[in-house]
């Protein structure tokens, strides 16, 4: 049938008429550890040149991918999700496996959808949602080295939980960015915070002991560059008794960088993933992470 | 103090005595994604390579260990048990941190006791436990890449459960072990096979989906080489329905490698630990694997 298309003429109007790109949007999971961050360096090495890499094998043309939320070097994603244009018609399922075909292991794309134009990953997402993995054990983590935060001190539930409260809702998390921060503003609003623990209790090095993880589950209409590190490492102080949890208010209000505590390690933190008014038709599964530590 | 010791005259019967060397009891963590398995190669890539070094550095004399069971490369261990004898006098723990400092960031050792001489790792074991991992999902392990082994169709959980209830109780596994194996004897006790399903039902590709988890749990007396791997193949291709149940009787009772299926993948197979009598008073802790996917 191909050899029997008619080239239109000239005079055709059609000729003149750019093919209608399509909007596509892509759920996408990886491992962070290899990488240098979400956002496309001249290296090469992050997650966005490796996937507009492999839709561009995949697709034949050169395509430029719009995410929800940029993480940093190490961070993990359980499901990022990005927009495209293309003129390239393939089923949504042949969008998946055909990228994933070019793709690192630690990278894959879950799912694929058309969408209208007027969706744009970032622009229409209503929150983010992000997880902290941490391990607290007498010994570092080697089995999910890379994947865990680590501390090696218990920490106090409560305590952190008081603290996290102070900042739920809308705030200036001005001392919880970072200089490179390129928000238009540091006012954003923090929906939860939830913070529980998994695994068996802790007792003294030397005795018998097991380790224990504490899940971190944050949800904010955006979140400020090193947002969720910082509050982690003020987090950490309280949950150790370096400082008590009013402290976090005091922090939160200072408007300064300099009094809160230390960025900390990206390793045990997660991007679960943006969430988007239902109407669009994407997966739901934009936060599950059962299978997490 | 140390200063006023007085060294021991040369008639003195203490000097021609050797120290009386100590044994130490280990369990060790570690991610086998990077290693060629666990026992030494001239490569010096293995587990057992780094710990030895470690050990050395640490004890600053040479060390060898011998350990519970044997991983292949890509096999993790979440405790693998390891003895070794050392005229170095130590506290358990320093013994941890101290090994610790000096071994890449995927392998940890969990814990150290003094054991009395007769205690061995290998020998002393009355049994060994294994995970197995694996995904199922119309997509491949991304940000799990290296840590579970994947099946794209939809296994049947009661099929399985039929044909590994064959393999319990003690059996020649001539079917299962690969032409490698070492073992004096094919014949080898399997006391539990568990099998459970975790995570979200499965849907078609192109729907709404989630990906979702089986966990299969082994215990032994002790597993033949490539074992668990090849009764792995051997479940998958009855859960999804290319052999009936019984068709693990046959394999099990043709006593030959040719009629079973091959050999899994090693990504989500994990050493979790042997057991030991009570009465050598070693950490419990052997077999958790509550974080595990």
């Amino acid at each position: 049938m191909r050899g029997s298309v008619q080239h239109p003429s000239h005079s055709d109007p059609v000729e003149a008429v750019a093919p209608r790109p399509l909007r596509i949007a892509l759920g996408v999971g990886y491992n962070g550890q290899g990488y240098q961050g979400w956002q496309s360096q001249s290296s090469g090495k992050t997650i966005q040149d490796k996937l507009e890499a492999a839709l561009a094998r995949f697709a034949t043309e050169p395509i430029s991918t719009v995410c929800a939320g940029r993480t940093d070097a190490g961070v993990h994603g359980l499901m990022q999700v990005v927009h495209f244009d293309t003129t390239v018609q393939r089923t949504p399922f042949s969008w998946v496996r055909g990228t994933n075909t070019f793709l690192p292991a630690d990278i894959a794309v879950q799912w694929a959808r058309p969408v209208p134009q007027a969706f744009h990953a970032r622009a229409s997402a209503s929150a983010r949602r992000y997880a902290y993995v941490l391990l607290q054990s007498p010994v570092r983590p080697s089995v999910d080295a890379g994947r865990v935060g680590w501390v090696f001190h218990p920490l106090d539930g409560d305590a952190m939980r008081q603290a996290a409260a102070y900042l739920l809702g809308e705030h200036d998390f001005t001392s919880f960015r970072a200089a490179a921060c390129q928000s238009p503003t540091p006012v954003k609003t923090v929906r939860r915070i939830d913070i529980t623990r998994r695994g068996s209790p802790h007792t003294e090095p030397g005795e018998d002991w097991s380790p224990c993880y504490w899940h971190f589950e944050f949800e904010a209409n955006a979140f400020l560059h090193h947002m969720i590190r910082n509050i982690m490492g003020c987090l950490i102080a309280v949950g150790q008794g370096a400082q008590p949890a009013d402290w976090m208010q005091e922090v939160l209000q200072a408007r300064s960088r300099k009094v809160a505590a230390p960025t900390f390690s990206p390793d045990g933190l997660y991007f679960l993933g943006p969430v988007y008014d239902p109407t669009w038709g994407l997966p739901e599964r934009t936060a599950a992470f059962d299978w997490l530590p």
